[in-house]
């Protein structure tokens, strides 16, 4: 391991991620003069000396070679800038965001992280979801995975398992889960087998070393890496309150689709999901759509939903006319058609056959009266 | 009743509504000589042959005294352009929108038409509608009344009821329902009671004159009306082929506010609805929300859902560092939640006293551990 991956290894154990003062500093004087200035206690670029402190305290019991040792022990491996699977253009950003980029990614899997998160789309949402947010998260994750999609999400309970159940149930379906955890600390225990098969078909990533256990701050920075690797983020079920939203907030942050799928306005879970519709995300209501948002023009577009085509679509307004003043029941004589339509009673002689070929209207001994099929009733099939 | 009058009731007597067609010739020639026209059988305007011919086939059987008799047994009047209560404003508009406006209205009940839609909000969708359309239309319909706004609707089964009856439901609610047939025509006959009440304490307003049947067109060009005279249209829930789809289209051609509230991507009767959010509809959750999108600024402005406040929100990024450090169970020294927090132990040191105040941790004879509060769980209120 050269002596600057062995830095930024280093620096993911010694300080917490997204901190724009360290980041400047690495790219200042270089992760390994970082490195030896927090060891030493001494001051580096802006970095707060509360940090610089705090990443002494913890470099008293950092041993580099263990820690190799625990990325190889569990098969995972780092991922640095310049490496050819680090997904630069997913990973550098500007300064208005509010979190920085990470300095380095653990990843432990078979894939290539930059190939799995070129056509790829971040799935989040309410740990409490609803029976609604599980089903639907699960049927857009199998949607996305099955046209090629890697289906990117967090892990936790409710919407995060869904969405990578949903992928894993797709024939070659790809998932990648961000952890908040190492790469090798399941979390949550509950998903410990979930986390185990996405590791094995896809890709578990985390900016802390093995062996770290997740925090709330290790969370919402853990959210941005889900919004930034994927072209665009579904909020697919949320309330007012989640941290979801905030994974929203990053993905807009960084100029990504953020889209939100509509719920019941009467359901406190998707209270936020809904919010994010009401302030300009997009609304998806299938894979189709999510992939039409995300994708190539052309390649991925979702056709318009249409309902079924009734015979009498094709009329024109005159022709309706005249069928919406013959009866269903009672039997009506072309004059008294053409008085109820306003049209001529010509028109209405000129009408009524090709409308009774059709098999909308049906003549008897004293005038006219619509069909099933021309009263708009659905026809049955032939026995 | 002026001549003129006379004519434009004639006129909704012998041509459908709707026609650009004859109201230009009404805006060339007047009324009057349009109706001396059309009863001879005589081309007047751009007015088409077939139209003409249909005209003079019902004035055949039209009597004009008896029509107004009609009106007047049933307690309606005929509102036209120049009258008091015409909302001028709300039924003048370019070509460009498809249907053209009416040249008169039949209507029943005690309220001023212009001023009772002067602040009124459509709501409208599908007659099939399910539990969830048929509450979330009530709901809306009661917020909005509440807060002196009048509910247009179109008297239908569905979500045109549920939002009349929600109107009705509020103590001095007020409604409105713009019918397909004449307003001494209740339809649908299992709405006749719902469409009683809505004459007495609103009014029921008609483009076709007492007596007359609704057809299909009709229907269409009914819709157009609620579009027209409502400040903004909410499409409850409607299914991709729904007539509320084209009073959407209408009120977005009026420049009207168009408004969807999403609902279920699971269920076929919200497709329609979500369709619209998809199309730059804006998003309503509330009837807050409702008001805020077609009312004056600042009068009825919604708040933006929160959740609630939790104790760890007013913290700064330090010290809940230092707080997702100290351990639930078990009991933690300082320097150990220094090290895991990766903060200097003298930050530690001044942050954890006044975690304890606040009740957020608590300190035993081996450090420190969070208390039910600081973990962020809820608090059970004192028995």
């Amino acid at each position: 391991m050269s002596a600057e991956r062995q830095a930024r290894l280093a620096l993911t154990r010694l300080c917490e991620p997204g901190s724009w003062r360290v980041h400047a500093a690495v790219e200042a004087v270089g992760a390994e003069e970082v490195v030896a200035r927090l060891r030493a206690g001494e001051p580096v670029g802006a970095v707060p000396p509360a940090v610089v402190e705090g990443a002494r305290l913890r470099a008293e019991r950092y041993n580099a070679a263990e820690d190799a040792d625990a990325l190889r022990r569990c098969g995972a491996r780092l991922v640095c800038p310049g490496d050819d699977e680090w997904p630069a253009h997913r990973l550098t950003w500007f300064r208005d965001v509010k979190e920085a980029p990470p300095l380095a990614l653990h990843v432990r899997g078979r894939e290539q992280l930059a190939e799995l998160v070129e056509r790829s789309v971040g799935m989040v949402g309410a740990r409490a979801a609803s029976a609604y947010g599980v089903h639907v998260a699960g049927d857009l994750a199998l949607g996305a995975a099955d046209r090629g999609w890697t289906v990117l999400s967090g892990a936790a309970y409710g919407v995060d398992g869904a969405a990578h159940n949903g992928a894993l149930s797709s024939a070659d379906g790809r998932t990648l889960a961000v952890l908040a955890s190492g790469v090798d600390v399941p979390y949550p225990k509950g998903h410990e087998r979930l986390i185990q098969r996405i590791g094995a078909r896809g890709l578990l990533v985390s900016e802390v070393p093995p062996g770290s256990p997740p925090t709330r701050l290790r969370f919402l920075i853990r959210n941005r890496l889900i919004a930034a690797l994927s072209v665009g983020t579904v909020v697919v079920e949320a309330a007012v309150r989640s941290g979801s939203l905030t994974t929203a907030r990053q993905a807009r942050e960084l100029d990504r689709v953020v889209m939100a799928v509509p719920g019941p306005v009467t359901s406190g879970t998707a209270g936020g999901s809904n919010g994010l519709l009401r302030r300009g995300a997009i609304c998806v209501t299938s894979a189709a759509e999510v992939l039409d948002a995300v994708g190539v023009l052309g390649d991925d577009a979702a056709a318009e939903p249409r309902g079924p085509v009734q015979a009498r679509d094709a009329l024109s307004e005159t022709v309706r006319q005249v069928l919406d003043a013959v009866p269903v029941a009672a039997w009506a004589a072309e004059t008294t058609i053409a008085r109820a339509a306003g049209v001529p009673t010509l028109t209405v002689l000129q009408v009524l056959p090709p409308l009774q070929v059709a098999g909308l209207v049906e003549q008897g001994m004293s005038g006219w009266r619509l069909t099933g099929l021309g009263a708009g009733r659905p026809t049955r099939a032939a026995p």
